[in-house]
């Protein structure tokens, strides 16, 4: 592997006098260095941040098992990280809104602004997306970092540079949300109370969905599940394949029609099930990322006018997503699990924490 | 069987005086015959209308093949077809828009207007649609029918009694043109050119489609779709599986995205192709029903926001169908290939002519 | 004037054995008298409904004092009255949904379902609407009436009877809420705190509005907008006409763009304001009926794309209705202030309240 | 009045050995000189096109006789003119798409990217918004502009410059035209036969519009309006002020519902009628630019839920303008009905031609 780096930032060394800004790099499969990361350039519409508090993903953990994620594939060193918040250090000369101490939560990617997706508003299909931590770029998991200041987020006082990091992955049932427009009707059904399935089923109750009814195989995913606010849970086993009788458990939790369906798992199954279970004229969103080919009944759900939308990353959430946090009706901390430090050893245990079996849902770096 | 028959009329005897109501009976498999059909009482709100051109259909020939069609099973005998035109002979006291004498197309299906989904303007959906020939309700293949009288649609003057039956199956396509929001910026793949294809194609075409791409394992089917105007064919093999290089030759055709696919085949390969064609936020849109199960790439689509519709009969159709044909935008003519008229003879020809591996595309009884 | 009624009941007499139906009869400007009111037959899709809360509007008002409100007038004898709950006490012989003891809250207007806008999910556009106390149909301030089982809603456990009737004049502020397309990302401006006022408030914060700033001239209204959930509340003179002031002091209590603006009073002045001071992209909903002509300044709101929506009635607004209200989403019991029974003096009185500059917002019979 | 000039462009002399670029000042009022405009420097997406074809806009004629146009102010020399076509001579570092010969058609304004508005997809409200000839930003009556090449649309082969130019007042009705809906179920009113009245009457034919009834005062342009695609023409008098009279002439000429009118005029009358013509849950489109207060029943059309709806500039509509020009669904040449080279003489005779009360549509200039 050669240089690594597009517009954040470099490898290399630090200017005399200044202190060295360090950052984790993904070398190889299974290894994780905190090495120096010199900084691009300031340009007039940037801001360079002090980062604070950055959250391990299940997009990281992939890269650092396999060196891939979907389509992605890490071929050079490549700094990790991409949920994070921090404290602005210093502003570019274009820079109006923000100023030097202002606690801000980061939205990863910078999208081109110059193709049609763009263009149209759905700038998070633009085909030259330059994202943290997503192959070539590099990532967030440093003490500094530079980015368009249009992407980083004021923090309200009442809101924690680490429930600014967690604005990411919460963005992410944000967009499902929009996507698949809930609202005070709809009533919901979650498959998977994994990270994907909780951060979806908080932004369903903060949309105003009247009745989320989650399902999945293990008793804590659950249990957590309810305490964030499904109003009934449903346990299934991972080895009975009954489609139908999944549903009929499901439709009796839900005592009525099931309006939106969110497959936050992504197997044949759940996707099934999904589909199955909900009512004609309604939709089921793909929040999980499944297997290329999908064996599932997409005809009996197609002939009841059933939609189905899938999702990829998220576009203009973190003002919303700020919102829900600040005025409370979201409350992302018991999300966060596990918190460590920024050492080489933490990081390496951050990362067999969140990659190991155990009850980690949010593993979450404070630096 | 025992008696059949609902809201559509009933097999019976004649009022003394007056002529036979016949019409052709579906017995049991294989057996159409031409026996009496009493008719219901003319309600204030109905008309009573003469038949005069009535298409078959390919869910008729199911129906006569096997007793059955998606889960609608024929229990008892049953009144066959639906895609119908004819004369009003009389009117219910409190019809104001129609006199006897004017010609009408038949909409066939009669919702309940009491449901969630009919009241909000997806009366398509109805649990308690009652549709001509889809049991236990009776066709239309018949001398006379009694239907509401808001479903009868007056024919501009320059469209015939056999355009008007055409409306039926124009419907669908232009149902799934309006659920994947078709416009003059929308560029159309449609895979399959049997009957729902080149609908499909005519009413996207009408709908402003500036390109449209078809494709199909057959010659004929290619002609007639370059006929009716689709911009560019494509022919593949039924048996080479190979969905990336299908995928590749459409892609050539356009000379652009793909915006919106309709798959008209409802195959394991034509969905899959589709779903691979479609550019990043664009649509499927299924309206050839298709397996129960089916094995497509359906996470590769959903990541990039290609969102999946499924379509069911139709609504509010009627008058942009005429429009439609009155305007010349769409011309039906071509699709009607076969014409038979309604003794018992022909009538078993005409559904032997239509489920016929030959060059019929649409199959139209002149009563 | 002589025989009123339509499809909801007629003047007459009572069946011998059976207790006499009355009814509170508009007979003439100020002239109101219970009478008896004989109900037209049960039709196999209609319920007979023991009323047993009917809440006084200000369009009931309208029609005691002038014998018109809008287009419509009173050419014969009405009863009066439209929001309204009570108990079924005998069911047609298509009903499956409702048994007597049932309580349920009524939507007063029945459509045709048989005009285009009823058929595309418009039905409250219906021209041939037939609505409670709609000249020339009867009211329902009665001990029975008579009325399609579609339209009346089962109340949950925990919603009273009191708070079934609410549901019609809440129904038009979530009718506005959604024609404006109110979500957690709008921020809501109401003028006027009357009841129209009122229930867009309550309505807007069920619908996840982040922030409401009300304006109105009367400080108790102001009082009473800020108990029912109001962020803040600003209070402005009828005789001052600057709408820049206005519109200042708006943006000032906002702290942020004006996303959508209802007008609740429908002056110059106020639709003016709303116009001003909604952000480019914005919406203001017409929710008050203002007078014929306007004098307004509409195209710098149309160069700023602001949108104007105005509503009419509401359409399928009662289950969620009862859902805000049997959450506890929306409280609506503030709104009640004053309640009679049903005598002819309490009638005359309760008019008197409900017409007089006192704090009455809400006047509730119960019957 | 100082220097001007922003991101176009500036007063200022040519490097020595290359050919001095001239473009039309607006100096003051009715003063245009041809001065050498000297360009900023090409950045890596940028392209410097040779102007072709500039065509004159009521707003240049506005900035000429007053130096203001709604709240626009020229406060120092600016160059005039933003209807553009040409050839490009440079392409930035940067530019893939497009290479020195190729003939595009300019997009003039130059949005942000940065503000919520721009990211949700409504760019056109960008309240950063540079654009050609909007003080104090240079327009592109020159030899020469540099501009960013994502907003410069190659020609199709079949298209000319002249007709490339003409995409930006085609882009008012087309973006008029999205805002309203219109589609092949859409029948449409246009008050006024300006050339704002003609582009919408263009791009609703394209649209699919199935019938078009356009008002106006003068027999001229109502001749040209029909010869361009009007289905019907009604001749109103500028005196009369009978709205109820205009609409009874309009609705017979429709011999349909209005579903969407255009008001391209922009007086109250127009407005008036518009409001008062649209059937219940139409839409009424301003296009024209009308007076701040407007006196006009706005309450009889919001309870039928006719909703109003602005628009200001356009956004992502080059590509369809092409689409439509290109595929013959819009012939704009028959607007363009005066000539002139650029030469100081004939840039005065030219822009008094714009401004006189003579049959003149669309002035152009030949470069």
């Amino acid at each position: 592997m050669g240089k690594g780096g597009m517009s954040h930032g470099n490898a290399g060394e630090a200017k005399d006098g200044e202190e060295e800004n360090m950052a984790a790099w993904l070398l190889g499969i299974n290894t994780l260095k905190i090495q120096p990361f010199k900084l691009p350039p300031l340009g007039p519409h940037d801001v360079k941040i002090r980062m604070k508090a950055v959250g391990i993903c299940a997009s990281d953990v992939h890269y650092l098992k396999t060196l891939r994620c979907a389509d992605f594939i890490v071929k050079e060193p490549m700094v990790i990280g991409h949920e994070c918040a921090g404290i602005i250090e210093e502003v570019g000369s274009e820079v109006k809104k923000l100023v030097p101490g202002d606690r801000v939560a980061l939205e990863p990617g910078i999208s081109c602004w110059r193709c049609n997706l763009c263009k149209e508003g759905r700038y998070n299909l633009c085909p030259d997306m330059k994202s943290f931590a997503t192959p070539p770029v590099h990532g967030s998991l440093a003490n500094q970092v530079v980015h368009p200041a249009d992407l980083c987020f004021k923090l309200p006082d009442n809101v924690s540079l680490e429930e600014g990091a967690m604005c990411e992955p919460l963005s992410v049932g944000v967009h499902a949300c929009r996507r698949a427009n809930i609202g005070p009707e709809t009533n919901v059904l979650v498959m998977g109370a994994g990270p994907m399935g909780l951060v979806t089923t908080l932004a369903a109750r903060a949309f105003g969905a009247p009745r989320i009814v989650i399902v999945d195989v293990d008793d804590h995913r659950l249990a957590v599940a309810k305490e964030l606010g499904a109003d009934e849970i449903v346990k299934v086993s991972p080895n009975i394949q009954d489609v139908a009788e999944e549903v009929s458990q499901i439709q009796k939790a839900m005592e009525a029609g099931v309006d939106v369906s969110f497959d936050c798992a992504g197997f044949n199954k759940t996707t099934s099930t999904a589909l199955s279970a909900t009512r004609a004229g309604g939709k089921v969103c793909l929040v999980g990322i499944g297997h290329g080919e999908m064996t599932i009944p997409l005809t009996p759900a197609a002939v009841r006018e059933v939609d189905v939308v899938g999702i990829i990353r998220y576009k203009n959430t973190w003002p919303l997503c700020l919102e829900f946090i600040s005025s409370g009706k979201i409350d992302v901390k018991p999300v966060i699990t596990h918190r460590f430090g920024f050492s080489q050893k933490e990081v390496e245990e951050a990362f067999e924490t969140s990659a190991g079996g155990g009850n980690a849902i949010k593993v979450m770096f404070n630096l």
